[in-house]
């Protein structure tokens, strides 16, 4: 059963603010440098055929509105990836 | 300059209520078969030392305490990342 990762962001042009925060409260920790901060959601997921994936997205996991997502296959669940 | 992808999930044992109430919608959408779906944040940098980004997450982009992180090297930024 292949486990899949499943990145979304939001699309280019769309406002960040959890980004932007992050952005300005590094500097403050004394972390300078940092830059194009954005953030996003991680689903993973045990699936039984990774091409429904994007279905999953479309439907329920992104907003195709605002958001853009990426699916990438991991190796399948039954090689070592905990299940808790 | 590298830009670094951090994934962040709930540590296993944590309660995952997102997870469960993605697993739980996705057979009422039709899509049978998912399980073990976690869901956690992302969050894609441009740094000038991918070694900082450990340090960063414990002490502002993640709860050490419930949940872990993982940080990827992606390619350099100047190597095609959009910057919007």
């Amino acid at each position: 059963m292949p486990r899949a990762r499943v990145l979304i962001r939001p699309k280019a042009g769309i406002l960040d603010p959890q980004g932007q925060a992050v952005e300005r409260a590094l500097p403050q920790l004394g972390f300078t440098g940092a830059a194009n901060v954005h953030v996003g959601r991680l689903i993973e997921l045990d699936v039984e055929d990774i091409a429904e994936v994007a279905g999953m997205c479309e439907r329920l996991l992104a907003n195709p509105l605002i958001e853009e997502y990426e699916v990438i296959e991991l190796a399948s669940a039954s090689a070592g990836e905990p299940s808790a």
